[in-house]
C-alpha cells in the first residue's frame, strides 16, 4: 500500500491545475466550493489522487471483490462510474455502496441500507471511509469514491481518473463484449470534448445555478447554452460525440443532460430552452438512456430529492417539483440511421443485478 | 364622495366569502397572505369595495380624466385591467400611472418616473393614495389601483370589481368597435369559468409556489394541471373560453398563460411541462398575444424582475433567469381555422400610446 502524504495524495496531479480538463467535485458537503468575489462559482478541484492500477503502482492494484465504489445515483459525477462499470461489466468484480440522495454538511450517508449501515464496508457515513485512511480529513466528502474493503479506506476520489482507471486498469476482468470507452488513437479528441463539455456543461450547469451574482450568472448561461448549441451541430450528422461507437465523451456529455429538465432547468436557471425543446441533444440523450448500462442507472426521483432538497440555499423550502414527465425518454429517436455502432465489435450489457436494479416507477 | 366606513369599504361584497369567485390579489407587500397550518397559501380577501359607476351610486362617478389607473405590467392582477383598458379603448379618458417591477415591503413604488414619483399623482409610492383615503390602511398595498385624481384618494383596488366595471359602467366612453367583454347573455357561463380558473390556475399557480408543505404544493400542482387539461380540452374546438369572440374570462386566463414558462414553471414549480408544451393551450395564448390590446400589454423583462427579485423566500439570490426565449410568442398558431371573431361586430384597437408602448427588446 502506498504510503504517500496526505499532499501527495490531495495535491498531485490535478491540484496545482484547478481549471484542467474534466476535473469537476461532487457538490461536497463541508466545503469544497465557493463564490468567489466576481460572483463566479468555484470547485475545489483537490481530489485523493491514489489510483487503482493493474501494476499496483501506488500500492493498491486491481484485484476482483477488494473494492467497493461508493455512490449515490442522484450524483452527476457518481453516475460517470455508475455507468461505465455497467457497460464494462465490473458488477461482479467491483461491487457499489448506495448512498442516499440527500446529505448534511459532513457525510453522504447510507440510510436506504437496513439499519442506515452499507452492509459490506459496516458504516453509516461515507465520511467513516475518508477519515479510516486520513484522520480529520479537511476537504469535501464526494462521490463516487473507490474504498480499499479490507482497510475500510477510501482510495481515491478522483472522479476524472476513476472512469478511465476502470476503462484502462481493469480490463483483464471487463466482460466478453464489453465496448472499448477510451480508445487509445481517439484519446486526444475525447479529452479535448471532454474539457469542454466539463467547463461549459457538466460545470457550467452549477456555475449558473451557484453563481453570487446576476452577471456571472448569466456569463455561465450564454456559455452553456453557447456549448449545446455547438454540440447539436456536432451530433446532427454523427450519432456519438467521437468516432461511431460510445465513449467516455458520451458518457459525461449524458449524465448532465439527463438531468437537464427534471434540475437544471428549474432549479438553475438554465432556462433558456428544455432538453427536450433542443431536438438534436434529445434525440442523443433518449439514444443513450434507451441503451443498456445508462437508462437503467437512472433514477429521476432520487436525483430530484438530491439537488432539491440539499441545496437550501436555492431552494429554503425544500419542496420538491412534482415534474417534468419522464415518459419522453422511452419514445423512438430515430438516431439509428446516423449509423453507427453503440457498443462496435462488442454486445450490450445484460440487465442490471436485481439489487441494483431501480425500480419502473423512479425513472 | 361616499363617506363608507372603512369596515364597509373593506368587507362590504366579498370580505366574507374569501373564496369567491374570481377574488385574488396582487401579491400584497405588507401582508395581505400567509400560509396556513396545512401549508396551503392564502390570500387576504379583502379589498375596498367602493365602485367607480355609471351613476355615482358610491360617491364615484364615472367622468373622464378623473381617475388614474395604478399598475403594475408585471402584475397579473394589474395585466387584466390593462388589457381591458387597451380594448375598450378607455386610454384617452383614464390615464395610467405605471409602477416599477418590484417593491418592497410597504409598496409598489413610482421609480420608473422621473424623481421617482408618478407624474400625474406627484407620489413616490403607491401606499401614499392608499393613506391619503384610510390613514393606517393595515392590508396590501396592491393593484391595480383606481385613483382620485383631485384628491388623491384611492378609490378601490378590488381588482375583480375593476375589470368589470370598466365593461359595464364605462360604456359611455368605449371607444367605436370595442367589444363587449361581459355580455349579459353569457354572464353565468363567463363567472363560472372565472371561477374554476381562478382557484385552479390564477391562484393555483400561487399556492404551489407558496406552498409550505410538499403535500400542499403536490395538491395545488395536480389542481392546475389538471384543470389545465381540462381547458385544454374545451378549447381544441373552440377559439375562445365562452361564447366565439373574446370575453373578461379569456383576460383572466390569458394573463396567467402569458406568464407560464418565464415565471410559473421554473420559480413556482408548475413543471409538469410549459405552456410550450401543451399545443391547445399555446395556440390558444399565442392567437391572444397576437391580438391587439394583449401582446402590446406584455414586459416579460419587468415579469421576471418582479417574481425573481421581490420572492427572496423562494430565490434567496434575486438572480432573474435570461431564458425563456419568447420569440415562438409570434409564431403562426393556425387558430382561425375554429371560426369566431375576436372583436365580434367590433374592430380591434389602434395601437397603444407613444408612451405606453413596451419596447421590443423587452417583449
Amino acid at each position: 500500500m502506498s504510503e504517500v502524504t496526505e499532499d501527495n495524495d490531495f495535491d498531485a496531479s490535478n491540484g496545482g491545475s484547478p481549471d484542467a480538463s474534466g476535473n469537476g467535485a461532487s457538490e461536497p458537503p463541508g466545503g469544497g466550493q465557493y463564490v468567489d468575489p466576481n460572483g463566479e462559482f468555484s470547485r475545489d478541484m483537490q481530489y485523493i489522487t491514489t489510483r487503482i492500477t493493474a501494476d499496483g503502482r501506488d500500492g493498491y492494484p486491481v484485484e476482483p471483490g477488494r473494492y467497493r465504489l461508493a455512490v449515490s445515483r442522484a450524483c452527476p459525477w457518481a453516475n460517470r462510474a455508475v455507468i461505465v462499470r455497467r457497460l464494462l461489466g465490473l458488477e461482479n468484480v467491483l461491487s457499489m455502496a448506495l448512498a442516499g440522495p440527500t446529505h448534511d454538511e459532513r457525510s453522504w450517508t447510507f440510510d436506504l441500507d437496513p439499519g442506515g449501515r452499507d452492509p459490506v464496508l459496516g458504516i453509516e457515513r461515507l465520511q467513516e471511509a475518508y477519515f479510516a485512511r486520513f484522520p480529520g480529513y479537511p476537504r469535501g466528502i464526494t462521490v463516487p469514491a473507490m474504498v480499499d474493503i479490507p482497510t475500510g479506506q477510501v482510495v481515491t476520489n478522483d472522479f476524472v481518473q476513476i472512469t478511465i482507471d476502470l476503462s484502462t486498469q481493469w480490463t483483464a476482468h471487463h466482460r466478453p463484449g464489453a465496448p472499448d470507452l477510451y480508445p487509445e488513437h481517439l484519446r486526444d479528441e475525447i479529452d479535448a470534448v471532454n474539457d469542454e463539455v466539463f467547463q461549459d456543461v457538466n460545470n457550467g450547469v452549477y456555475q449558473a445555478g451557484f453563481a453570487g451574482s446576476q452577471e456571472a450568472y448569466e456569463r455561465a448561461y450564454h456559455r452553456l447554452f453557447d456549448r449545446l448549441d455547438r454540440l447539436s451541430e456536432r451530433l446532427r450528422t454523427r450519432r456519438y460525440l467521437v468516432g461511431d461507437t460510445i465513449t467516455e465523451a458520451d458518457v459525461r456529455l449524458f449524465t448532465t443532460l439527463v438531468r437537464f429538465d427534471a434540475v437544471y432547468h428549474g432549479h438553475f436557471k438554465c432556462n433558456r430552452s428544455k432538453l427536450t425543446e433542443m431536438p438534436v441533444l434529445w434525440a442523443y440523450a433518449r439514444d443513450l438512456f434507451q441503451t443498456p448500462g445508462f437508462g437503467d442507472t437512472i433514477d429521476f426521483v432520487q436525483i430530484k430529492q438530491h439537488y432539491y432538497e440539499v441545496h437550501r440555499d436555492i431552494n429554503p423550502t425544500g419542496i420538491v417539483p412534482v415534474g417534468p414527465e419522464t415518459a419522453g425518454w422511452r419514445t423512438r429517436h430515430g438516431r439509428e440511421v446516423l449509423g453507427g455502432h453503440p457498443f462496435g465489435d462488442g454486445t450490450p450489457p445484460g440487465p442490471p443485478p436485481p439489487h441494483e436494479t431501480v425500480p419502473a416507477a423512479r425513472q
